[in-house]
């Protein structure tokens, strides 16, 4: 006890009384994310001011032997980035580091402090008229560390890529407080091993990012949205290859979205009304965005024809301004907090081939349904990558406490169907703590020796957000 | 020596007569590439016939403690797959795995052998209306393998990014002959640490690719070249700046070439002739490509006013059809076999911040002609990468036996000169043995270490590809 309270009074010399947070009231935001978990209580929140102090801190927790957890705008979703329950680790946040360092228009990237709020490096690119484009429903608190330590994907990964596609440096401090410091701004490298490939997605197991360089795009003069009726999930894969070619690559999103998912947006949001004539049984949601001169609405109204007149579309609104197109985007956020407000319920981010989403949606909602007759189905997701969002309402009438033993049965159950089609039980989201026993249970015993090994080379002792992606160190 | 020969009747008849060759006549065409450079002769030259036979000549050389040396299409040029002069090493020729084993054109991917032809890879693509779009001079040769193991990059990286952005799956024999089998066909994956992306670029040194998922694309219908000529390098890069605006992403390629290169091309290729009516100190060779209802032909038309107006081109060629698209081409063909027939000569493949292209091309002319006035520079490259070849003839008048001399030692002035904008001295080549002395002495010593520890991981005996990138174990 004595050692901890000399140990945390050390870092309240380095940091100040800003840089250490101790008390439990204070604490608390920092225990929970954007889905209500909780995990418990960290032994205390160290807020460091710039990278050499948190170099300073992981120096001093690994001398001392601390496991820290590296923590960013609190959005994750599988409780990757919580302190654990016995209060033994700190929690290192990030939120102070937030300067963008640099923007070069011409050459199309920005060099930026880790702890930058994404709609932040967003705005800044759009000073520059750059378009920084990882688009997330979180992205007005998520952090770009955050956002490199998860590999984000989001609304636009179809034309633009996940986070890894993104990322040009990084600057890392390591497990024992060394900076490894690789912020090139170069588009192309090929110098060796790419250790920057290993921390992105490393979900803060390996080190803590403090600083990137990110890779920018012009920034969009025009877009089109529009929100279409199809009669079934093949109509929309259908279509959708259809806008691969017809829209040429300048599709930023297509999004499926079920009719329940209409009727969950309305719920929540009031001032939301059907926005079709007639329900259909699914929905896409698209968006198409140039520079320069080219037709948008054109090529979207000759697109939304042929679909008519292969039946794939049976009907459809565009936007014609921005506000009609935000009004289209409402229903996309609005259907995630009618969710919300349906209390626990299983939260999945699967993928599978394209091709193979038509059928993996029949069979698993067969599974599903068997096993659970009263449950709700919502799967919704982003189309071109294949990645779905295959969510579980329990039954209204379901008691709190056996709400999780059982959607945990109907976890299961998805993603064996999910194996049958080579499918990943992570997209997006990463494994954390809560994707950690399905992902372990599909590991290779090559591939977890591999992955061990990775650990255990950049930190060998195993305190750098321990017990997530792998198990604690013993 | 007994020994030797009872290892190499062991993988005759594993392999069969086909399968091992190791008599020095049949082994001369695996011993040297596209460059001329010759290192010496393999112990023997396996032609395993699948991935398995692979496996087992791995688990064989393993257990005897033979180095390996795995190689592709010998069109690398940094001397990174071909056998070193010592006589140990076995080489690893992919060249029978060249099966397409499964396309999936509605998920826009494919899986293929690792020794498939590039080529061959781009045709089977193009059978299904897609695109395989990794397009380099060499791609009658290379190996998808080789493309995988030095992170390829080429003509249209600008548009669809580097190899590692165009490989969602692979499999790889391991140093100790264990196979890991990670062929998904998923867009989107956040499982854990992404394994793929330590072998991506890893030049063969740390396993051997033996499959692969690539990622394909729309099949472009249509596309627009055009060559222009330019006032200076700063036009160029003012150029692509609004380019990248005005063609909205559609930009496939964008290629510097200064005035010298299209002599030499003519000098090359006698049938063709000066492509505009003057001539120009430098060219800007560029494509844009589409698939759907884009007008290409009047967004170049318009771009081309623009900078026009803007004095930055001063005269161009549009292409109108295939063949003259061809024909511009030609000129970017032929300077290299120009080159070429220039004999020993300096050549790099540096990358440089874009914004930093005029300024780094002025001081590093400066450099390299107060150092040797009667050599030739030849800098040409891909604008839109910042990826330069920084090329320098010697002078006619010099003693071959002078000449590597001299290149190395302005090949060091012209590295201090990249230094100084933070550049790469490896843009896409790789490092291989050609660049080891160079990368070597700018590798900080944390990178060091944690890149021996990669090494180390995945090759603990330290067989596969020893000596390239980094140092052989001794």
């Amino acid at each position: 006890m004595t050692d901890t309270i000399s140990f945390l009074n050390e870092l309240t010399s380095l940091l100040g009384e800003r840089g250490l947070i101790r008390e439990p009231d204070a604490m608390a935001r920092y225990t929970s994310d954007w889905a209500g978990d909780t995990l418990g209580m960290p032994l205390a929140v160290a807020r460091p001011a710039n990278t050499q102090e948190v170099a300073e801190v992981a120096k001093r927790c690994y001398e001392h032997g601390v496991a820290m957890t590296p923590q960013g705008g609190h959005s994750g979703l599988v409780a990757g980035a919580l302190p654990a329950a016995h209060g033994q680790e700190l929690v290192i946040s990030l939120e102070r580091l937030n300067n963008v360092r640099a923007i070069d228009p011409i050459n199309f990237t920005m060099t930026v402090d880790a702890g930058c709020i994404l709609e932040n490096v967003k705005l800044a690119a759009a000073e520059q008229d750059c378009d920084f484009p990882l688009s997330l429903g979180a992205q007005g608190s998520c952090q770009i560390g955050g956002n490199i330590a998860t590999n984000a994907g989001g609304l636009n990964v179809l034309r633009y890529g996940m986070m890894r596609e993104l990322v040009l440096g990084l600057e890392v401090v390591l497990p024992d407080g060394r900076i490894w410091e690789s912020l090139n701004t170069l588009h192309k490298d090929n110098r060796g091993y790419d250790l920057r490939q290993v921390f992105l997605g490393s979900e803060g197991t390996l080190g803590i990012v403090t600083g990137a360089v990110l890779k920018l795009s012009p920034r969009p003069t025009q877009n089109r949205t529009a929100l279409l009726g199809l009669p079934s999930v093949q109509a929309v894969i259908d279509l959708y290859s259809l806008a691969r070619r017809d829209c040429c690559d300048l599709l930023t999103a297509f999004e499926l979205i079920p009719r329940r998912c209409i009727e969950l947006a309305i719920e929540a949001t009031p001032e939301l009304s059907d926005p079709l004539d007639s329900a259909y049984p699914w929905y896409v949601l698209m968006e198409v965005a140039a520079t320069g001169p080219i037709d948008l609405g054109s090529m979207l109204e000759q697109l939304l024809e042929t679909g008519m007149e292969r039946e794939l579309v049976l009907d459809g609104a565009l936007a014609s301004s921005d506000t009609q197109s935000a009004q289209l985007w409402q229903f996309r956020e609005s259907m995630l907090e009618g969710q919300r407000r349906r209390g626990e319920h299983l939260r999945t981010d699967i993928s599978v081939p394209i091709s193979s989403l038509p059928d993996f949606v029949s069979r698993a909602s067969d599974v599903v349904m068997a096993a659970s007759p009263e449950c709700e189905i919502i799967a919704y997701g982003h189309v071109g990558d294949g990645n779905l969002h295959f969510n579980i309402l329990p039954p209204l009438s379901m008691a709190d406490s056996d709400k999780k033993a059982h959607l945990h049965d109907l976890e299961e159950r998805l993603f064996e169907v999910l194996d049958d089609v080579n499918g990943s039980i992570s997209a997006e989201h990463g494994i954390g703590r809560t994707k950690q026993a399905p992902y372990l249970a599909r590991l290779s015993p090559i591939e977890r020796e591999l992955i061990s090994g990775v650990k255990a080379l950049f930190d060998p002792k195993g305190l750098m957000n321990p017990g997530r992606i792998l198990p604690a160190k013993q």
